[in-house]
């Protein structure tokens, strides 16, 4: 293991809001405990499991705080983010993806191997990876959840048709050390689309895949215990279609632009804006002011971060400033002030971040690692 | 100091290519060597100062192989960025950028105090920060650079006019423990203007300007030493015009698509693209290939990456995927294969990363770390 050092750190508990150095990435805890308890009251009035994604905050702290709320475990995309969630004590881990490469399986089986008493999952949708896995269990005497990911509509990864889904979980069921758990229907393609009837009909089309590939699961005495999916923009309609059992989303805890841009379902609960990007005014002249975060702060593959202020915009970003024009009235902005972004999309921009720093009612209550910041293996 | 572990180094030295583990950034020794050698030649020929920005590469290394092949030192953008490269014996940084902040500013001062053979130089565009860091210095027994921001064109820093550069100048020049030592003039906003026509008129403003502010000072006995600026877009207008002194670019060494997309103006040298983003192939159907790189791997704001080979292109960047389409012939891609990506945009990919792989003939022949990734202070 290399250790690498961080000399700095952007605030200390107690410190006000205002004193924190920039740029740096805020939670604000009264929204995000806000966001956790309308969550957890979906889950329980739906009767579905709430699995919350992690790969959106990466934060170890944050996941306590989710299960501590109701979750059942978290999901992650790496084996990197596994290593770190499993390390720290987190229980119950799903991969909600695909795990590909020598190196990459062997770390997962030992760190399998390593925490016997934890429940660590992954998702396969080919019969080799999957044999692979099965051989390294034995061999390292580890066991693993095994999900078979079925492409519900995102063309991105999983098994295009219930055959193939029953291939593939033959094939898991066969090895000793793997537990075959059920489906991984993750309707990404579904999070974004604007207007609540197209995303209705999105994952109405992936339960019926869902439902269609368990049938004929079942048809070939293959059990099917859990189906996984739903995000943040749907998971509302996975959560009532009776077919899923397990809800999976993650941005709803800190909640960004993109999402905040869809139609919002009547029924389905509000989350709060509890990210954002804090910054400095460190150049100003006229009805320009510049903050000293860019692009090496946030992401904007999503668009731009929103001012939480009216009457600037963000009228350029680059590595590392963002300039603001005024466009109407707002406050007057000077040389040293701080300034609240939200973020456009939150899961690339938290990976920017080494801490997030917990604030309440203007005071910061504990700054957190990113704790697997980075960790895209 | 706060030490994190780093559990995940993707490569040895003598590892082959398709070895490395992904996502990874692979750096092609020879043709950033190529790119060293043309950069010395052309810096050479206009008798102007090199002093690449290692804003681009934040890696200690690398800085040390420009200082080699003729940079008489580098820029970097934040206080952060300097630490790192100054505790690392590069013994002439300048900081490109304003510092703001009282925290911020003390931290340049002990850097400049602890180093006192080393030259560190910022720059400013109001009154208030050159008088606190002269206060600071006074207070502190160390010295630093200090170079008046003009703004050429950019409208994001900088001060507008001659008459406020004089200003600035003298108070700066009234600090004892400041070094005054001329103009920072960075046309920003030409370095990526398409035609050759548009740029170099861009650079033919920003020279005015600058020659305009250089008379004024002189007008006013103030010594205009060094007048820097130019980047990978512009740099042998800025090194022809006579009038500057020093150039400053920090892309020729790594290149991305996004400067690829200029007009190659023929009094230029070439640069190679020699940054990579190596991605595995982790689930394939069809005309459909799934790299296991997406936006925490690289970055998007300047446009989607490049694969390095034909009859395929990016279909869709999610954050840990990249899919890639078929599009004529090309060659076939099984699960588990490498792809090589070229990156949009070097400067915020290399800063999602911990390593970068240096590679020559398809062997690894050293890893090295990204020293100031992150470094956003």
């Amino acid at each position: 293991m290399v250790t690498r050092p961080t000399t700095w750190i952007p605030a200390a508990k107690g410190d006000r809001l205002q004193d924190v150095d920039t740029p740096a990435l805020i939670l604000d805890l009264d929204r995000f405990e806000t966001n956790l308890a309308r969550m957890r009251a979906a889950a329980a009035s739906f009767q579905v499991r709430l699995r919350p994604h992690a790969k959106s905050h990466k934060c170890v702290e944050i996941a306590r705080r989710q299960i501590a709320a109701g979750a059942i475990g978290i999901c992650c995309q790496k084996v990197g983010e596994a290593e770190v969630f499993v390390n720290a004590g987190i229980g119950d881990v799903l991969i909600t993806n695909e795990v590909v490469g020598e190196r990459k399986l062997q770390r997962l089986v030992q760190l399998a191997r390593h925490h016997p008493n934890a429940r660590l999952g992954v998702c396969v949708d080919n019969v080799q990876t999957a044999r692979r896995l099965g051989a390294l269990c034995m061999a390292q005497q580890a066991r693993l959840d095994v999900y078979v990911d079925l492409d519900v509509g995102q063309n991105r990864t999983g098994v295009a048709t219930p055959q193939e889904a029953v291939e593939l979980a033959r094939t898991v069921v066969a090895c000793p050390r793997l537990t075959f758990m059920g489906l991984h229907a993750y309707a990404g393609n579904a999070q974004h689309r604007r207007g609540v009837p197209e995303r209705r009909a999105a994952v109405e089309a992936a339960t019926r895949k869902a439902a269609e590939t368990r049938a004929a699961l079942r048809a070939a005495d293959l059990p099917c215990e859990v189906i996984t999916g739903g995000g943040t923009g749907t998971f509302i309609y996975e959560a009532g279609s009776q077919i899923f059992s397990e809800i999976q989303p993650g941005s709803y805890v800190l909640m960004d632009v993109d999402y905040a841009r869809n139609e919002q379902d009547q029924n389905a609960p509000r989350f709060e804006h509890a990210l954002f990007i804090l910054a400095t005014v460190m150049s100003q002249r006229g009805d320009r002011a510049t903050l000293d975060a860019g692009l090496k702060a946030f992401s904007t593959d999503a668009g731009l971060p929103a001012p939480t202020f009216t009457g600037w915009q963000v009228w350029s970003v680059s590595d590392e400033h963002t300039v603001l024009q005024r466009t109407g009235d707002g406050p007057s902005i000077k040389l040293g002030d701080k300034a609240l972004l939200v973020p456009s999309h939150c899961d690339p921009t938290v990976n920017l971040h080494e801490w997030i720093v917990a604030v309440r009612k203007g005071a910061v209550e504990a700054v957190w690692p990113i704790d697997a910041r980075g960790a895209f293996f």
